[in-house]
């Protein structure tokens, strides 16, 4: 198997439990996974060595509070060094991610902390609802009323009527992710669900029913990265990032030539590959935006891990699920661990981190060697695709 | 004199005209200036050229809108490139400059369009006031009701305390910067004032007086960057950036040891001056970020243009007037030619290519070889500093 060179090193990674917390503002949370970042990595001293930080965080509406970058600083003990909040929607810490590893390859920062959390359940779901749809675009889309729920369905309707996909593909994606969280002690859903729950839930927009949709989370995740030839000095045990692409596309749905499928995922995901000198047969696991169930099965097609219209019958082999040919969203996903906005991207790489490592406990996917991580923002008009080796 | 080799090259920049753009969308105003820069620099071929752009824009909630990387590259005919907002309060654009640094030096992104963008007159007072006001401390400071008119008068009156400043240098700084935005044709204010005016207007929050304060605008600005060795393929005159520095501080004004400096500012600068390998004295014109008159002499203390305490007697002196031995804001600064909140860290590179090409017409300094940006998110939580040097 050819694979590329690696661009950069994870050296350590960390993750708040993904749930409600009660109390705490963005920035405690995001010390849970800065905390264990560190506890990760014993030899790295933060204050000499962490030159830069780059904080995906998607809503100041939330706390009222902008300015994450410096916040987060000071409350990871790293007050002064040079931060940065980069905002792509959904897709904030997959883009401070890819921020991060021109940071690395830049020369100027050699040790770079990436990041992102989101305080989400302090509000009411109309709020959320009303933040999220910030995403979209505002004289298009926001303005005439539609949310994100009618967004994705409308990709997902079109999904159905173009290729026979059955609202029943898209709630295995939820069954099985959510019996990947039941696995996954950071996962804010604890418990298996049945085809028949996801069924028999309410619609929030039709094909969309309830169990389709990714949960409303507070949670911050990071990774620690350094440059491939310093890695070592950190840690036995790196994972290297050997592919990274990011792509933008229209805000807004209406412009765009096809709705079943992402262009922004599709572009990602060739920039990734040609780097990591990779195809898609050569991915051990992945985790991909699943913000809907239906997300979670064009991002099988948009990724090359089937052909257009095929995503329904992996998920009936049940091929993605542990255990099977290409087991996706191990962690959960966003459908079951839990979509704090911002944290999500970073929390891909953090369950990338760990299985590539072989931490991953009762989620490991024996003998993982290549990962891929896949965030979106809005309705896809940011997609970031990152690759990874492990180094064992 | 001494200077550090260029980082990168700026080969073209574009700025709209700050004002009320009435009915216009942030993402319309952007165009303005990005039509500008493409059309000064047509050797680029963007949609060929052009590998990544960076955004800086402040606040969602003036339109309702995020996600502003992606529209950005839309709306500026590169549909797909890798496009990502910073946001570091009103330092958002000079935060995504240095990450467009980061990006060339990557070797992953040879071109990149650094830019920012605010539509503000849309809102009210009231309104503009609680959304700047989310780049300070929600618990600590936004919630007691302190906003940074407040917090900024708090920095002003210490100095005043500590130094013997007068309210008469405040707003001796106001008058010059009126003074350099009536030669500037793309400045908001294009009136003279007088010292009178300026001591005579009410009270924001005392020392500060109405012109005292910036200007709440419309705007957008940009910058084209590249390596070095590829700036004379597009551009027989680029401007290099030989320094760069970012750092943080707390959010909240109240956990400084002082405040009568930025020790933010004061590390950035370091960096940036270490880098170019000059000193302050080697600065032939600034930017600086002069949100309130009071931040104007703060800075030029915290950058070495003068020492603390002297920075009254630099203005009384017309030292940093156009013709003084050192000029600052010959655009006019935040306090005069506006300050549309993302756009004003690459409306400050803008005006200093203008400069150091020779371009800047009635506000051009004469001999201009060495030029420093300075910009600043919040009340010091984030500052950003590059120093920039004439090819010609």
């Amino acid at each position: 198997m050819l694979s590329g060179k690696p661009l950069v090193s994870i050296i350590s990674a960390g993750m708040s439990k993904f749930q409600k917390h009660e109390g705490l503002l963005a920035r405690e949370i995001f010390t849970l996974a800065i905390q264990e970042a560190f506890a990760r990595c014993p030899r790295l001293e933060p204050k000499r060595d962490v030159k830069a930080m780059f904080i995906g965080h998607m809503g100041e509406a939330y706390e009222h509070q902008g300015h994450m970058g410096a916040i987060l600083a000071d409350w990871s003990g790293l007050l002064g060094i040079p931060a940065t909040r980069c905002e792509a929607a959904c897709g904030s810490s997959g883009a401070a991610l890819r921020t991060g590893v021109y940071a690395v390859l830049s020369g100027l920062a050699d040790v770079v902390i990436v990041g992102g959390v989101e305080k989400m359940t302090n509000r009411t779901t109309a709020e959320v609802t009303e933040y999220l749809a910030m995403a979209s675009d505002y004289p298009f889309e926001q303005y005439h009323g539609i949310t994100f729920p009618g967004l994705f369905a409308l990709m997902a309707s079109r999904h159905m009527h173009d290729y026979g996909t059955q609202e029943e593909h898209f709630a295995m994606a939820a069954v099985k992710n959510h019996y990947h969280a039941s696995l996954n002690p950071k996962a804010h859903m604890q418990k298996e669900i049945t085809l028949e729950t996801v069924m028999q839930s309410r619609y929030v927009a039709w094909p969309l029913k309830l169990y389709d949709c990714s949960l409303v989370t507070d949670g911050a995740s990071c990774v620690i990265l350094t440059k491939p030839e310093l890695a070592l000095k950190y840690t036995d045990n790196p994972v290297h990032i050997i592919g990274s692409g990011q792509a933008s596309d229209s805000i807004g749905l209406y412009e765009r030539k096809t709705v079943t499928s992402l262009t922004s995922t599709k572009t990602a995901a060739k920039t990734a590959y040609e780097m990591a000198q990779l195809s898609p047969i050569d991915v051990d696991l992945a985790e991909v935006h699943d913000c809907f169930t239906s997300a979670e099965l064009i991002a099988y097609e948009d990724l090359g891990f089937c052909k257009p219209g095929e995503s329904g019958k992996l998920l009936e082999d049940n091929q993605t699920r542990l255990g099977g040919r290409i087991p996706v969203n191990t962690s959960g996903g966003l459908k079951a661990k839990g979509h704090p906005v911002g944290a999500t991207g970073t929390a891909q790489a953090y369950e990338m981190y760990l299985q590539l490592t072989g931490q991953a406990e009762r989620c490991q996917v024996k003998d993982a060697k290549i990962g891929l991580t896949h965030n979106v923002g809005g309705s896809g008009a940011t997609a970031v695709v990152h690759i990874y080796r492990s180094t064992q």
